[in-house]
This record gives structure tokens, sequence and C-alpha cells, in this order.
């Protein structure tokens, strides 16, 4: 059976960088990208999802997930919690969503389960981010366990950029021709077109291009 | 710590087994009850679990889940899918949404990880069902391992109906004083009210009342 591969597309660096990983390993015919529409504060995500697929040339689907506005808490979907200027904390980040990687991937497999897709392939990563417990290779293992007995069918969950730097994934996406989509990619945890530059979000990626010795054409 | 339990409460049979299971375990004011909106056909069910919950004494928290219904293809949301008569079939029901206990048990422990709550229950069994692979213990077991790694917090899942048939089920619910819940709980795939007692889910109902040679009070 031909090996088909579904991209969780947030419209960011990471899973950009992953649409082009996706095509080169798997060919740009049999890769598709889906992205969940989570009411995030930041509309121009999804704006940047669908330019990123259309310059890929692959299908973007787009889901709905009303719950995370309704569970509340989070800086990423309510207005009136500020996202933090640093990195440094101890406890986790208030753009912390419980559960928020689970369930895309659950999510990302149902879909693939519909459409007989085996792959499914996302941005995560443990080393030099902010965090999140659901982005670890180990809760990724275990998920895919999870939904192995819970779907009676097997999902290779990919995460290429799991134990990269921001440095080697910026690398890694020139190597794999990116470069002229991150320009439309979209990482600003303040949602700010041009890029604020100074939360979390914008800060590792600036040092990211930085430590690669490549200028970010999103702001070059 | 004081011990806190949430329920998933669909307003059925099973879940409301459940709530007097959780009430007996971890007294009434430390159980709390959760019913997810995705919109299903049979909207009767929301009510259901509102008036379970009120005749339990326990709060009855919505969260809603609007993903199913996009992802389509589950006689559950799409009214042009037929539910079948029977519950004979080698293949998985077209009553299977594909994930959706995964999704569910997902987001209550979210909720749960944001009220300090440390135990879900949910009504699942792998006895005499529709032979959903999503409501086995060994998936069950799986997910546990999966939350407690994404959360970075355990929460244990019971399942105190899992190994027990439909006539068990009664009779716990016999014992443990829910009878009289029985007649506000609604379990007909058809939706209807009172039940067509034709669909797979009022069969099993009624086998299980028969055999425990206790009438139902849903149609009594």
């Amino acid at each position: 059976m031909k090996q088909k591969a579904l991209v969780i597309l947030s419209g960011g660096q990471d899973s950009t960088t992953c649409v082009w990983w996706a095509i080169e390993r798997f060919g740009q015919e049999s890769v598709e990208s889906l992205t969940f529409d989570y009411r995030q504060l930041h509309r121009h995500e999804l704006h940047a999802a669908r330019q990123v697929a259309a310059h890929a040339g692959i299908p973007n689907v787009v889901l709905p997930i009303n719950t995370f506005e309704a569970l509340g808490g989070s800086a990423l979907t309510d207005p009136s919690i500020e996202v933090p200027r640093t990195t440094e904390s101890d406890s986790l980040p208030v753009t912390f969503v419980p559960g928020r990687n689970l369930v895309f991937l659950t999510f990302a497999a149902a879909y693939a389960w519909r459409h007989d897709i085996q792959h499914l392939v996302t941005g995560v990563a443990q080393t030099d981010y902010s965090g999140y417990p659901d982005c670890r290779r180990d809760t990724i293992d275990s998920l895919e366990k999870t939904l192995a007995l819970g779907l009676e069918r097997h999902f290779t969950i990919h995460t290429p950029l799991m134990n990269l730097s921001k440095k080697e994934t910026v690398l890694l996406a020139k190597e794999l021709g990116a470069m002229d989509a991150m320009a439309l990619t979209h990482t600003c945890y303040n949602g700010s077109v041009p890029p604020c530059g100074e939360c979390a979000a914008c800060i590792l990626r600036a040092k990211g291009f930085a430590e690669a010795g490549i200028p970010d054409p999103l702001i070059a």
C-alpha cells in the first residue's frame, strides 16, 4: 500500500520545516497538511498555514476545536492572560494548554484513520523549547501505543525536529529547500505581523537564525 | 490532599451508574460530572445528563467539542448514516467515532488538571458491548500512562463497569441506589424518547434489565 503522511501544520517555523521533511521522505503527492482552528487568538496562524501549504503544493485541511477556549486558562486562547517576555521559569508556562498536543495528535490520527494515512508528522521538540511535557518523545511514544490500541491501527508519529536545537532546525530547513516558505510563517506569541521580537517564541526564533548564520526571511 | 473525582457523564445508563459508584467511593461533595456536547444528534442526552447530575446533587460541567462533526463519518453525528438494528458485525460499527473516548478522557484530564481533581471515572466496558477498541482496559491503561507523561500529573482512570455484563451493571446500579436515576437516563441510539427498543443500545439495555430480573424504570 502506498504510504501517505499527514503533517500537523500550525503555520509556524517548525511545522513548516516538517512539511518539507515529509515531502522529501514521502513525495509531494503523498503528503497532506492538517491545521487546527482551536480559536487561537492569533488568527494569522491559519492564514500562514494555508499559505505554506499552497507554496508546498499540498492540501491543507482545517479542523475546528472549540474545547480549549471553553477550558480556559491559557495565554494562547485567553486575551486576559499576558504572554511573558522571557523563557525563564521553573514551572509550566502560561502558554501551556494542558493536553493540547495529545488532542491534536489524536484528532490527526482520527483523520488519518478515515483517509488511509499511516504516518503523522509533528514539529514538536524537547530541545531548546518552552518545556511542554507533551512535546517530549517519551510522551509521543506512549501516545503512539495508545492510538494503536484505541484505533486498532498503527500510526507512526514522526518528530523530525525532536532533538534538534533551533539552530539545527534552521539549517535543516535550508537543506530541505524550505527557506522561501519561512517568509510565510508565523511564530510570534503576541500575534504581531511583523513579529514583536520580544516574546519567548520570537527570541528563540531569532537566536536560531542568528546561530545558523542565516537571515530570517520573515524579517529580512 | 482531599481526593476528588470527575465522572464523564453521557446521560446514559452506564455513566449514571458510575456517578453513584463515585459518590459511594469519594463522597458526594468530592464528585463532579463532565458532559461533552460533541454535537451528537440526540440532544436529549445533554438534558438527561443534567437531570441525572441534579438528582445526584453534583455539578455538571458541559464542554463543547465541534471536531467530531467536522471529521464526519459516524452515525452518532451524521444524520445521513443509518444506525444498524442489531449488534451482529465482524467489523467496527458505524457508530464508532475514531478516538472518541481517547479525546473525552484527554479533555477530562485537562479539566481535572485545572481543578485539582485526581480521579477520572468512565463507564466504558469491554464485555457484552459494541466492540469499540478505545473502551478496552489495555487502551485505558496505555492512555493513563500517556496522560501522566503529557500532563506531568497522574490521573487514575477508574472503569468500574469494565468487566461487568449488562446484567451485572443493572445489579450494581440497584445496589448503589441508582435505580431511581435510571428513569432519567437516555440510551437509545435512535434518540427516541421513550426509547425505540430496536437499536443495538436499546436491545442490550433491555437484555440487561431482563436478565437482572428488574423492570427498567425508563419504560416501566
